[in-house]
């Protein structure tokens, strides 16, 4: 056996595309369930939970789901229904992210709060929820319940954290770390995790993929923070300098801050409180950004998240289903550059 | 064996305090659960869902589940952690009620959502709710958690009805059964329900306090509808008129309406679009539902509900847990009195 060691940034043009079409043919299966579950007799479930499940995500989880169950060699179709169950978790919590930031767009369209109000975004995405531990339920694996209920509760915790810490410009590294590894890598991590249980994995295997989507999931995080600072960016539908209007407290601005002379610490304290949401202060705060070096050392942690997430594949063999999963975390990390 | 006949009115001062007292012990250790579990690390997670559940609540459906239980004669101690799940889902559901409702009132007590604004209070809500099903899980039980993830979608989906319902004054009688049956008497059947699972049950016990909690849930509600109307009343820190001026459609507002002359149902309409919250406009209402009968066909409908809920425990013992059980229903239909 040759060891095969995957580096972060090796390869010039990373891409999703490996991961995709190794999941296809499964999500079309996942996406059944999807469709199929979000019914009901109450016409503005289907419509509302349409809108955002139909609207441009990349399903980028149920995919982590469906390849993690690919590369341990399961050869059943339970993480299908599962699959649908962790996007609707996802789905549900979008719903009330937008509710509690007063989002009015996300990947590019009008988020469901503006169009069909707060109400009802939040009783669709208890709905959501709700649903999701039927499909569990139905699948009866109290392993995976057990897995996706704390992972959910973790999630929640995640979120109230950082609705605590909003606008704190003084959030240490540590608990800005702690709330996302809460509110997006426990899902990732979760999302990851089940393929090896219903493919009744040993434990290791369990731990090792659930350490690859976490690993991931932070990365992720960290670059989604970066690229809201990143000029001419083509973002996912997310604007630039979002956070810095919302007052969002990310790692870029914990380092800039940190590292800041008084008058630079001063600036950031009033931006976070929301005094300065101008275009010039934007260009200001990207200009201390890069002064700093926060935007960089972001890229560069979340650059060693990616590597862990690809290292804890070690010991899985070689393949199609590897080499995609190694890929995902390469475009992942690559997308600020 | 003697055949015992309850029926509601041959009394003539129910009282809780039988069940009360029949649960009393085994609530102190459900309320050991629900204090140890929603404990965080995370400050704001305890003393919001502590606001609202050391807020004067009756634990109405925990205690359902713990007189249920000792009606069938289990003698175990697993409902006292699904009695807390069940308490979660409940608090879980009232948080964000309030949220969707705007309210800022509730059991005479400021709501959490005026104290810590909307997103504490969605995401704490969330946060009970993935908490109720670690709970549920720990049992084990994937027939509990069938039930109560089943009721959990429901009352979403109920909630959503209600609010597509929202100040349409033509909403049917069904429509608005199907609402409250969902909302409301849902999870009341599901706290009940449980029981006879913990105690492993035959499937026919399992229905009948099923359908004794879905009963006394409808029943429990329609009079809660019409207490909002009912003046010089005691009731549960509810303000009269609360629904009136927040233009809910509830069954004695759609029985005047469909029972008016065109003025009065041009009133209703004015009324349920929020274009009539004066004292007078209260007043004129409450006459229009005294003259229509609605008030007193609610209550007699309410009355039906509490008589099935009762007749379903034909098939149990008699003894201090039904009668305890029986009273319960008792008392809920002569709040209005």
């Amino acid at each position: 056996m040759t060891a095969t060691i995957h580096q972060i940034g090796a390869r010039r043009q990373p891409s999703l595309d490996p991961m995709v079409a190794l999941v296809a043919h499964e999500m079309n299966a996942v996406n059944s369930v999807i469709l199929d579950r979000m019914k009901s007799d109450i016409p503005l479930i289907p419509e509302l939970a349409g809108h955002l499940i139909a609207g441009g995500g990349k399903r980028m989880r149920p995919m982590l789901t469906v390849a993690c169950a690919r590369l341990v060699g399961y050869l059943g179709n339970r993480h299908h229904r599962l699959a649908a169950a962790v996007e609707f978790i996802h789905t549900a919590t979008l719903l009330h992210d937008d509710v509690v930031d007063g989002s009015d767009l996300r990947r590019g369209r009008r988020t469901a709060n503006i169009i069909w109000g707060n109400p009802a975004s939040v009783l669709v995405g208890d709905f959501l929820f709700s649903r999701s531990f039927e499909l569990m339920v139905e699948d009866g694996s109290l392993r995976v319940l057990r897995i996706l209920s704390g992972a959910s509760a973790v999630i929640a915790e995640g979120e109230v954290n950082q609705l605590s810490a909003q606008r704190r410009v003084d959030t240490g590294e540590e608990q800005y770390l702690a709330i996302i590894g809460a509110k997006t890598a426990a899902l990732f991590a979760a999302a990851c995790r089940i393929a090896a249980v219903v493919a009744e994995r040993p434990e290791a295997e369990e731990e090792a993929l659930d350490s690859y989507g976490r690993n991931l999931g932070i990365a992720f995080q960290l670059i989604d923070d970066a690229i809201d600072y990143a000029s001419d960016a083509e973002t996912m539908g997310k604007g630039v300098g979002d956070d810095f209007r919302d007052g969002k407290v990310t790692l870029p601005v914990i380092l800039a801050h940190a590292r800041g002379a008084d008058a630079d610490k001063a600036f950031w304290r009033d931006a976070m409180m929301g005094h300065r949401i101008s275009d010039a202060d934007l260009a200001h705060a990207t200009g201390l950004l890069r002064a700093t070096g926060a935007l960089d050392d972001t890229l560069a942690r979340a650059r060693v998240y990616g590597q862990r997430a690809i290292d804890a594949l070690g010991r899985f063999p070689d393949g199609q289903a590897k080499a995609a999963l190694v890929e995902a975390v390469e475009f992942a990390v690559a997308r600020a550059y």
